[in-house]
């Protein structure tokens, strides 16, 4: 691998081809906006990573480090102190871009064994010196950034084994840097599956799942990554904490909990302990249909989820926009099926498309597809089959890697999300669009894809062209004012990616100061030199 | 009401006569232990309280205190002093029988908003007087007792108001103090179901549900306490938490879990935001199954949990001891059925019964019911049809009535619950049977009743008759063995009573010391003066 700036900051593997369907979203958004595809190749990036700046780590700190875990497993090379204080957030790349990292990591040390993790941060609260755990590097909300300089764990390289599997229990144990193929791959070998499938499944952690409190595409049915978490360790600057693999208890407040959405502050998460469930696609069921509008796609969503009658694993519903863009990708718009769909009252920048998986016994994936199916029609919903369902799959998790190519024809594009009451539902989803589209030449393509009985997330993409020069700091006064509608509007400030440094200035007042002031409390108690992912949720 | 030892340790209104059922429970064990009912009307307690005693709150901080509530909402009386330090815990039980209540409250206080709760807190924190939050007193872990006396908060007697219900959220805002009749009146009225029906649930609130993290009798279906929790209120000395109502969010640890399990040890639970469901019950299903031992019907529960096609709301084994009492109270041993199930493999002693009830869609129902036969039969099991389901329902409240006649008989009735993972659930079930049945002359049934994809509870109800006037000893220290038994086979403290002061000196063991230290951190954050429930929780 070229150690350039580019294979810092770009989405997995710089050299996978970009798909016909990313391809051909490229193509809708440089046509829409008359820019152009860069193709040169002479993209912004390629040159080698070399700083001025050199790891500022003493010469004992980095002996003692490499005492502990052997010369091969720690690097102060430019390129790796790089990458990996950096996510992908869009000022991310854009950073990487114009080759101004900011405040870098000293080092990056890649432990083998929850033992080394100890010994290193008992080294480096001594010393204090700042260290943040990396799983695979998909954060969009700053976690990964270095303010305080010091290490970062790359805890992907070693710690990625399956330590126990249990088909009675139902559960697996692994390592935290074990990526999701891997686990996959494991499981679907004896016929289970872990069902937590994040867009950034290729290049995310199961620890990092845990530390962000992720979900998957699937969590409707399979549940979030607060669901399937049975019990974990962490090493913390204090010691080791386990929990036990109770399937539940009432033994005071559930501890786990406090790492579910810990984002590196408390310690390193070193081994989780999944639920997991019998892998059977042979029966999942795909369906997918068309409203007139979002409310009366969202009105029969609700209903699904209230139905009892089980709920699907997949449930996505493209508001007006998305659909639209959607529909412009294949090519049906002016086409026969375009008129009918017309003729019929799903009408242009109205129609929403919503796609349904079930998975699970086969009787239980047929009832809940005709109850869904029953409740679409009552809704005013026309059912048009699996096939559009069967298309988002295949680019369910490649759509990431759409956002490379756009930027290096200087479009931004970047993505928002929350959740909330379905009460709360539509006057969040207005008021964000109302916001966004306020800006010239911008698209905003909105989406439910996380369903709950007492309401849903709502994920918002928005592209346009760059500001030019000014595209930094154009981008972050937008997103502030975004973070405001959200927050007026009753929406969470996050509903799955976490916040990272991004919006952590806003936890105290999202949660409330004594609420901020528990987490301060537990920071000092398992972390009281603060070394642990310094400024991450405002603490 | 007589002001008497007996009222203030009865279960529920000591004048409800005594069903059936509990009539035949009382006249076997009865029989068994060769003890006499006790049908004199001098029964035990039957005395008014009088004590010597007298509340030591001091005029001033009494007056402060009636300032903020009424002095018609404070008491000093003796009567109320002990019916409020207490829970019925056997142990609790027995000293009042014996009229030697120990360390008791000072003063019973009934706030009427959260803002008194608030003042009555603040100015405890100030004083150094001891607050214990009282919901309707069913603690089964002395999580009630008052061991540096100060005052009760009465939390039922006013907040008990539905604050906000909201059928397109599928949620109700309450008090915490409001009974569970009481809200499940509220929700039927309106064709929707908490779904959280604990044995307790006449005399238990809704604050009482979260504090002690419990779970009702189809939490197998509705979920558990925390699973239905959407949002909470809670008035700390520190001030006022509110969480807010997201169906789910990724903004660090969900603070809401540090109160589900708190036990009144951080503050009081003022409001409850809790999922509720559509209320069906003429689409309900029961089925029940005998199966030929313990082993066959938890490996087809199991199976069941595993099956991807819906769970069963109500799912219960009971044992071959539990089984064979059962059917002894309908007088079945010897009968025909008796004959026919020996013939056919059932025997006596081994045989298992399993209760099963789906709630839900009318298709759900049907399809749950069907896919729990199908794994019945091929685990051996025999489908006997809905009534056994439909008589235990008859007492799934009342047979908590069972344990004051009992004790008026001299028979040490109690229970002990647990949670473990399925692998580790034979070994823990026959290491506490083999514990308690080398006791002389004693009974052990025990059922699954709470289930769960990696595992399941336990619940062991034990009786003997009485050691006589070194009871409370003797108790004490069988008590201690088994719960020693139990953490050693890889048993939780508690799957859903809590551990209040019963197993609380267990539990910096059980979830280490880190995490103890934890708790004790958030402890001084919202309650630096230490006085909420002072040693529930070892805090």
């Amino acid at each position: 691998m070229q150690k350039t700036w580019r294979a810092a900051f770009h989405w997995g593997n710089a050299e996978t081809p970009i798909d016909h369907s990313i391809a051909k979203h490229i193509e809708y958004f440089t046509q829409l906006y008359n820019v152009k595809t860069n193709t040169s190749s002479n993209l912004p990036g390629n040159e080698p990573i070399v700083l001025k700046q050199k790891s500022r780590l003493k010469a004992a700190d980095l002996s003692a480090l490499t005492k502990i875990v052997g010369k091969e497993n720690i690097t102060t090379d430019d390129f790796s102190r790089v990458r990996y204080s950096a996510g992908k957030f869009y000022g991310d790349l854009l950073k990487l871009r114009a080759k101004n990292p900011g405040k870098i990591a000293d080092a990056v040390v890649a432990p083998r064994h929850e033992e080394e993790i100890l010994k290193i941060l008992q080294y480096c609260s001594k010393r204090k010196i700042a260290v943040t755990p990396f799983g695979a590097g998909s954060s969009v909300t700053r976690a990964l950034e270095t303010p305080k300089g010091g290490i970062v764990l790359d805890m992907a390289r070693h710690m990625h084994r399956v330590i126990e599997f249990s088909p009675v229990n139902s559960t697996i144990t692994v390592e935290g840097g074990i990526l999701g193929p891997a686990l996959e791959k494991h499981l679907n070998e004896d016929g289970f599956t872990c069902g937590h499938f994040p867009q950034s499944f290729e290049y995310s952690t199961v620890a990092g799942w845990v530390a962000a409190r992720g979900a998957g595409q699937a969590s409707t049915g399979y549940g979030r990554i607060e669901d399937l978490t049975v019990a974990l360790r962490v090493v913390t600057p204090a010691g080791i904490i386990e929990t036990k693999d109770y399937p539940a208890a009432s033994i005071g407040p559930d501890i786990k909990q406090l790492f579910l959405g810990s984002e590196g502050v408390f310690g390193v998460i070193s081994r989780v302990t999944l639920k997991v469930r019998r892998y059977k696609p042979q029966n999942t069921r795909h369906v997918s249909f068309f409203f007139r509008n979002f409310e009366t796609a969202t009105n029969a969503m609700r209903e699904m989820m209230h139905a009892q009658s089980g709920v699907p694993h997949l449930f996505r519903i493209s508001d007006a926009e998305e659909t639209d863009v959607a529909l412009k990708m294949k090519k049906l718009d002016g086409t026969m099926i375009d008129k009918v769909l017309t003729f019929l009252g799903y009408r242009e920048m109205a129609r929403c498309l919503m796609l349904v998986s079930v998975e699970g016994d086969s009787k239980y994936t047929s009832l809940v597809t005709k109850k869904m199916k029953k409740l679409a029609r009552k809704h005013g919903g026309l059912a048009v089959g699996s096939y559009p369902v069967k298309k988002w799959l295949e680019q369910r998790y490649s759509s990431a890697y759409m956002r490379d190519p756009m930027m290096d024809a200087g479009i931004r594009i970047d993505t928002i999300e929350t959740a909330v009451s379905w009460e709360k539902l539509h006057g969040l989803h207005q008021a964000v669009r109302q916001y966004i589209k306020a800006q010239p030449q911008t698209s905003c393509l909105t989406h439910i894809s996380h369903v709950y009985e007492t309401g849903a997330n709502l994920y918002f993409v928005f592209a346009s062209p760059m500001a030019g020069p000014n595209e930094a700091q154009d981008f972050a006064k937008f997103h502030k004012g975004l973070v405001d509608v959200i927050f007026k509007n009753g929406g969470s400030l996050s509903h799955h990616h976490g916040i990272g440094r991004l919006t952590s200035d806003r936890l105290r007042e999202e949660i409330g100061p004594l609420a901020h002031d528990i987490l301060k409390a537990i920071k000092r108690q398992l972390d009281p030199a603060g070394i642990m992912n310094p400024g991450a949720l405002n603490l």
